[in-house]
């Protein structure tokens, strides 16, 4: 098959790459380096030192004697992108290039303008390149669990039977999403639905939960293919960033009371999603949502595991109580359905004390590249970001 | 009360000035004439020989011994949107400032982003300066009733009930639109309701139908006040539109089966609304929807009403099936509550053969400045914009 990844330089998208690569598909990728820029003006970095993309492309040539094709430039930009729709002909098209943090799109006004532009303008301008030039390709969209919000009652995958009023309809399900980029990946579902709807495309959006974890089994097989892992405030998950503060011996940031519950799933189940979803397409016309997660925690579930973690490896961590940045629930009912996938054969990589633990002994080797300031939000959802202190006390970092 | 309209130059735009001028309350329009331009480049026109922003504020002086304050931008200028938002301090914004046409969104891939930027970035810059610099202010967004789309089940007021595996929550009510415009009133409804439960603003999203008719009591008072007349392809409404067609001789131009249901109101019901909505504003963090229309037809009913009245009034006129350029329901369910406009107060004038022949009457004292070419249409769902033939059989036009 021929696949084209968008965002193919990221967290995701690189890992995602070598493994199409390695099942002998012809893979492009396409990005911008935003990610790359974004660190950059924040002054901060993966912990792990990833190589650039060309580097990258010829290590993976060097290990598997396969050749991964790149495009650089922006989804924004539509003319570079249809040249590239048209160049690549792709069967699917996975799309991870977006705008993916949530305090990033809350910190000032022109964070969340570019948030919303990039992602929502992109996928736009993606949805009418392939209505015009690969009208049978396969979309394959990271959307977020994020876009459901917390409601009351059970999430159910992209859809819901309504009974009102004595009638009845399955409609999409109704989303009340915690941030302004949720908003955007909200706004994407619906103009993805709308394009298959109207023009017969046909798309899978991942509604993906919190990813961890840094290895797969192909960067495993070289230190140059390694993907990034980021834990500062902007590009951080929770439990990479608790991880790397276990290490460095900085308290765990629980945000308020830490019952905040999401989905969770470790990166190495993200690329068996992605395989799947690619390799038994929608059909014309249909767009389905998947909830891509494997299990549910909470905050303070996490901090938990990785305190056991920690001192069953020797390492005492401390789990400290700060702020919440965000305007969210603390406690709430959470039970979202994610029976789509496990029928596709999705075989679930668990999380526990072993993973976490090599998690552990992976950061430890990059510890002298953390860099403490970026750890600590100064970003509130309430007024933006916040100049000259931090919004958070001051840990000690004993 | 300080009030400041966006879109103020716009077909309801400049009536709402009028009417809130009226009344006594300080009035500022913004706007960037983007419907003007919008014309210019159709070679399109208002019907109604309307006058250039600065004559109209001179007239209305002139009758009404009052002033309207008036800006010239685009919203997606944010500096000057926060200048005038900072200038004028408005007790409340009713904003109508976005591009709202269905078939121009989807004539190309530029008029489709041109339309959920403008209207989006629009907003969401509104939304910004709001919480920045009149926190306490009272949105009043125009949304649209094309946001439901056509669900099997009864449409609610932006919010309903689910009962769902033994639980219960009020969600926002699932959105199904059926073009990327309505998909950017879809957007806007999610990014403020967002802004009312983060950031505490209050805000009402006027849901409202189609709207008909000309005239205003302020519009009456001076032919120089009279708004403008959309009968075109792209601007006009679908019942300002037949009655169009009745007086040049036009076959009324239904598309499809012509069961297509929707809800409607008198442009006069319009400012009912919009001064209810301001004069009970939503409370802080209150994101409240009203469904603003009056009554309910179908498209082939309301050709059949325009065919009587206009035969009473000695006009033959022929109800033709045009090929449906929209992907869209021709047959469906169609109940959408709308009572809380009618619980502030909202006295209705209903649509009858009266209504129907009076519009007529102002048509036909226009009917030289009807351009034919622009009526039928040339944009379909399926692949935008047809160039160099029509997508509609040429009707005779006896």
């Amino acid at each position: 098959m021929r696949i084209l990844i968008l965002g193919g330089d990221g967290y995701l998208g690189w890992p995602t790459a070598m493994r199409f690569s390695a099942r002998g598909h012809e893979v492009s990728v396409f990005d911008n380096f935003s990610r790359r820029r974004w660190h950059t003006e924040n002054a901060t970095d993966s912990l792990t030192p990833i190589r650039d993309l060309g580097e990258r492309i010829a290590a993976w040539r060097e290990v598997s004697g396969r050749e991964i094709n790149s495009f650089v430039g922006s989804m924004e930009d539509n003319e570079f992108l249809v040249s590239v729709v048209e160049r690549t002909r792709p069967d699917a098209i996975v799309h991870y290039a977006e705008q993916p943090s949530a305090p990033y799109s809350m910190r000032s006004r022109d964070a969340a303008v570019e948030t919303q532009y990039t992602n929502v303008i992109g996928t736009l301008n993606l949805l009418f390149a392939m209505r015009d030039h690969v009208p049978d390709c396969h979309l394959v969209k990271l959307g977020t669990m994020g876009e459901y919000g917390t409601p009351n009652i059970d999430i159910e995958e992209g859809f819901i039977e309504i009974e009102h009023k004595g009638r009845k309809d399955t409609l999409p399900f109704p989303k009340m999403p915690g941030s302004l980029y949720h908003l955007s990946k909200v706004h994407d579902s619906h103009n993805i639905h709308f394009a298959c709807r109207i023009w017969g495309l046909r798309a899978t959006d991942l509604n993906q939960g919190v990813v961890y974890g840094v290895e797969t089994d192909e960067s495993a097989e070289d230190e140059r293919l390694i993907t990034r892992f980021d834990y500062d405030e902007y590009f951080g998950t929770v439990l990479n960033r608790f991880c790397v503060q276990a290490v460095i011996g900085h308290p765990l940031t629980v945000y308020g009371e830490g019952g905040q519950t999401r989905g969770f799933l470790n990166i190495r189940d993200t690329l068996q999603c992605v395989e799947l979803a690619v390799a038994t397409p929608a059909e014309p016309g249909e767009y389905r949502v998947f909830n891509q997660f494997t299990e549910q925690f909470s905050v303070s579930e996490l901090a938990a595991l990785v305190r056991e973690s920690a001192a069953h490896a020797g390492i005492e961590v401390e789990v400290r109580n700060f702020p919440n940045p965000r305007v969210e629930a603390e406690r709430h009912y959470y039970n979202a359905t994610h029976t789509k996938l496990l029928h596709l054969g999705l075989e679930p990589n668990h999380l526990g004390e072993e993973l976490v633990q090599s998690m552990l002994k992976i950061i430890d080797r990059h510890r002298d590249r953390v860099i403490q300031r970026a750890i600590l939000p100064h970003t509130t959802w309430k007024s933006g970001e916040l100049e000259g202190e931090l919004a958070a006390p001051e840990p000690s970092t004993s």
